[in-house]
């Protein structure tokens, strides 16, 4: 079992213009019904700097209901953001710092000390709601200013993060540069902190899906990605940044790796959410389908 | 040591507007630059069926003085192919069967076993000659109206072929349905045959490369690919078919499997191939760039 986080509704509609909360309830109803239990719901940030994120809290509101069925997950950048969260009533948090100092001063205009200070504090607010925080370590792979990041930067950051009270730590090939075999040995070394590690990649030089089935070979517990590829700064058109959710799923689906997640059901949810990102649907399984259907022997689903 | 051999100039351009056989050269010889060693040349087929491939002997010929650097192949259909191919003086032929009788048919309008007797006849026109011929095993891993094929029938058409008398065989996941575990047991029972086997990944449902990288994995000695990921059927723009070639080199590459191939090059060489075709490139690496490039820390290459 393989748990699949769908983060279109943040990562993938961050940067896009702003939609209405209803049509973001709609792709919110359409993954769940594809069978999505895990996600990045939306981000506590300033509503100035990003308007797609305005209605944060009608949005946990609004799918309170399922809170039983589906781990939603908010991103914070500071405590305010963090006490936003709380407030609104979320019980996962997610917390960011970038392993290149490069890379974490540009993003988060602090060093990594800073982010790890920071992370302290948020992880005490969220004890005393009994909420979870989680670490994604960006840039674990590479940064776009100072190249390739020594796994040992990541480990010592995820063991601070650790010491801090995180609930699990994701590993996010940022930048797109991870390569298969650099996968199992950061995932190992991480996972020996103790908690469950996940991995967030981009597909940015097509080892997006590879990437992703090395990670599970080596034991992470649960992989990011977003309907349609959306989001994660595509260079181009076409060329999607994050993972396409439906691509991996139906990858595992055809080697009997058990998701929960229904492939067409999942392939519906891409088309909802590139309607309300204005993109065609360039996954390959979103445009080509699930292999061996629209064929005579293809069964109904 | 892995051998990439590119399709371009075949597979690529056999579907798309006739180009000038001085415009082919020109990718032949970029592809030369950046490295390829093992490429398709052309196709011995009816003009008026494939207008684009109408400059068969030409293209032998133009590029005779580098058959001691490059191996040139040439898909031929039947008997008269082959005796054109051999008289042109090229000395590596190919032969398609499709394993599964459906796609036989509607492909090349004969049963497996007509297939297998025509091959048997091209193989000693070759022999005559000194010259080899490779089989392709057509939809070794799903046909578009059987479904799944069984791998023992596979290793049926692949042992009549060896005893045939042919030099290599090649599995070709024509419509794109292979899954990274169908790889290997399929590798390792046509290698046990005792011939060299290949590998030829069409890209539709995004596994094109982790399939590549498993049948490296699993032995093959070369894998087929087009700059730019040029022909193979795409279902829509995007979406191409083959497996883009400098998407897998800048994976091995980054991995450290030598292939003897310049990345760089090789998107230079798509960029050429592209413009033949009319078409923007729009493979991974040829949109993103290789990794660790473009930055700061990024060296000459």
């Amino acid at each position: 079992m393989v748990l699949l986080r769908d983060v279109t509704l943040r990562d993938g509609l961050q940067d896009e213009a702003p939609v209405t909360t209803e049509a973001k309830l709609g792709l919110f109803d359409a993954l769940v019904a594809a069978g999505i239990r895990d996600l990045e719901l939306t981000s506590f940030v300033r509503p100035d700097r990003v308007p797609a994120m305005a209605d944060a809290e009608e949005m946990v509101t609004a799918t309170a209901g399922r809170a039983d069925v589906v781990t939603r997950w908010g991103l914070v950048l500071n405590e305010r953001g963090a006490q936003r969260a709380l407030a609104a009533g979320l019980r996962h948090l997610q917390w960011v710092i970038s392993v290149s100092e490069a890379h974490q001063r540009e993003n988060a205009g602090q060093s990594v000390a800073d982010g790890l200070a920071g992370l302290r504090r948020v992880v005490e607010l969220a004890r005393a709601e009994d909420a979870d925080v989680e670490l994604t370590l960006a840039t674990a792979f590479g940064c776009p200013f100072d190249g390739p990041v020594d796994p040992g930067a990541v480990a010592e950051v995820a063991a601070a993060a650790v010491d801090a009270g995180v609930s699990a730590l994701g590993l996010a090939d940022t930048i797109g540069t991870a390569v298969p075999t650099e996968i199992a040995p950061l995932v190992h070394r991480v996972a020996a902190l103790g908690v469950p590690v996940g991995i967030h990649l981009h597909d940015t030089r097509g080892l997006a899906i590879t990437n992703a089935l090395h990670a599970i070979d080596a034991g992470v517990v649960r992989v990011d990605g977003s309907v349609g590829g959306l989001g994660g700064c595509p260079f181009a058109p076409g060329a999607s940044g994050n993972l396409a959710l439906e691509d991996l799923a139906h990858a595992l689906d055809a080697m009997g790796v058990d998701t929960g997640v229904d492939v067409a059901g999942l392939i519906e949810a891409a088309s909802v959410a590139c309607g309300l990102a204005g993109r065609t649907v360039s996954s390959h399984v979103g445009v080509a389908g699930p292999r061996f259907q629209g064929t005579p022997f293809a069964d109904a689903s």
